[in-house]
């Protein structure tokens, strides 16, 4: 299994694999601290919104833990906001960061003690408990999606809602491993994924490592294959999803679902319940990430564009729910992504 | 002005701006044989339909006086032949090519002659106003297009449909130089176009030196731009249009239309009536170019994706009549797409 978040117990660290490495090299690195965390989840070495949230739950644990801070002789309130301060900092984006870090501060708040070593040990023991919740909401997600999947189809797939996204197997290409544990044989089109190419990095990479077929595309070759029949169908992640079915995924989601809508083909959003920010409705309440134009003007060091021109660099995109055809979660499927359908099936209703 | 195509009289050669170092080097190629301009069609040194056709017209000429062939003794119908099979040969999807070559050499072969001096010299006139007629066109299209543009806008383009394209001026950035030079003040939008980033390598470079308001987006950022009511136009180029109203264009353009056709959002198509392919009706009838796997899976000679993954990379995709607004010619602006239009503003009915 590709052990894109894995906490060490002998060393008392958490392991992230470099995804800003991948595909050429693989590189694991260490944290020890709440900063070490923050750094990294910031410099996309950890991506994928339910690999963030483990992660930043570990790095709750990690800053209980750290030396520094306990010189500073905080109280345990204080210390404690200050590490999820720092955490839910990192990208604003992905629901599942705010869940992961409220759950852990939570459970450590319920304790009502002033004791930092049982602080901390609750800390892991939730961190644990997403780790293992986010791999059996991936198998859920798998289950329930594969159904949707006919035996020799090609799906198109964009950026990485695979293991390196999740604590491990995935959320849409979780679907695609589960249809081949099903015995279907299945062809995979990976979008390359402009600007940071997480499609041609990292799903290309995963997919090769368990044995599929896979075929990585420029993001503006979709449309052409999609016209052409010759894809069946478009899984997709997601970092936020509102009340109203309003989904927030890497930049480009929303043309591949206008182009499927256009086409007749299927386009399936594969996310566990955690994903869903119940608080918003629509997806102006959703704020979008912009990242540095240097994801747009350099590529590996090397100048693309002239010096000084103007760039426009949103992280993500909203897709509404009229485009959905529907949400594979790990309480069932979706479908039709209607205000009713929603808080039915997370069992809100 | 930008001198993407020149005929050097001094030295008897012709003069072509190296796109593919652009926009950090502006490097002048010389061709000196019909050799030199097919490698650099090939190479992309030169690129975008009117451009590729105006250069193959002077290789044909460059083919008439190669010492090399002269040697040779051949009859100058097979000389002919020789050279247009070569030129005709670098790139399948470009009309312009195919009809700039036949034109050279139906010049030729209506002379009737045997000398090749004569027959140089008919090639040379011909490149020439092969080459005059172009930028008349180009005005011609911003003159009818720029009218379609409104003070304060914001328009996107695609892949590069401008001077570099074709021998000044441009085509879709020509429509914009026209509605600037009308005193409109618009800002323009430009796709980084994956996989060779013409965009953001081309036209981002001749649009700022024009003194224009660019702003450069991966290709998969437009579509939110659309849905948000950002953007009030698209325009692209052509590099085949068939009878019926199909359009070849660089691999994405598809995509950009059926993005503004679900916005409502207009989308323009601009080419001078030599891209018009009469011969052929249907989408299914063009040759759609296939390129080297290493555009998708290098960049600047860094890999991104892993060893041996499979590529699919289209130059071209082809968009349907009934996602097009108009189709901006230098004979005026065919609007809507039909059938029965497109030989009437050709003058052909």
């Amino acid at each position: 299994m590709i052990k894109t978040v894995f906490f060490n117990k002998d060393e008392n660290c958490l392991e992230l694999i470099d995804q800003t490495l991948l595909p050429l090299k693989e590189v694991i690195i260490k944290c020890h601290t709440e900063q070490d965390v923050a750094k990294n989840i910031i410099g996309m070495q950890v991506r994928g919104a339910p690999a963030i949230g483990v992660t930043a739950a570990y790095g709750v644990y990690l800053g209980l833990i750290n030396p520094k801070n306990l010189e500073k002789n905080l109280h345990i309130e204080e210390l404690l906001e200050n590490i999820c301060d720092l955490l839910t900092g990192t990208r604003p984006t992905a629901v599942n960061l705010f869940y992961a870090v409220n759950r852990v501060r939570n459970a450590i708040l319920n304790l009502h003690t002033g004791d930092l070593d049982k602080a901390a040990k609750k800390a892991l023991e939730e961190a644990n408990a997403i780790y293992e919740e986010d791999l059996a909401m991936c198998r859920a997600i798998g289950k329930y999606g594969q159904e949707l999947i006919g035996d020799s189809e090609t799906w198109l797939t964009h950026c990485n809602a695979g293991a390196l996204a999740t604590a491990g197997y995935g959320t849409a290409l979780g679907v695609f491993r589960a249809a081949k544990e099903a015995g279907k044989n299945i062809k995979i089109v990976a979008d390359e994924t402009r600007p940071l190419l997480q499609g041609a990095r990292l799903t290309a990479w995963e997919l090769m490592k368990d044995g599929f077929d896979v075929t990585v595309i420029a993001d503006n070759m979709a449309g052409g294959l999609i016209r052409n029949d010759l894809v069946q169908g478009v899984i997709v992640g997601a970092d936020r999803i509102t009340a109203k079915g309003f989904v927030a995924n890497k930049i480009g989601t929303y043309s591949l679902a206008v182009l499927c809508k256009y086409n007749g083909v299927p386009f399936y959003v594969a996310a566990p319940t955690s994903t869903f920010d119940m608080s918003i409705k629509y997806d102006d309440e959703i704020v979008i990430e912009q990242r540095n134009p240097d994801e747009i003007t350099k590529f590996g060091g090397v100048q693309v564009a002239p010096d000084g021109v103007k760039v426009y660099n949103p992280a993500f995109d909203v897709t509404p729910p009229e485009l959905i055809t529907g949400i594979i979660t790990d309480k069932g499927i979706i479908e039709p992504i209607y205000a009713e359908t929603i808080p039915q099936v997370l069992g809100l209703k």
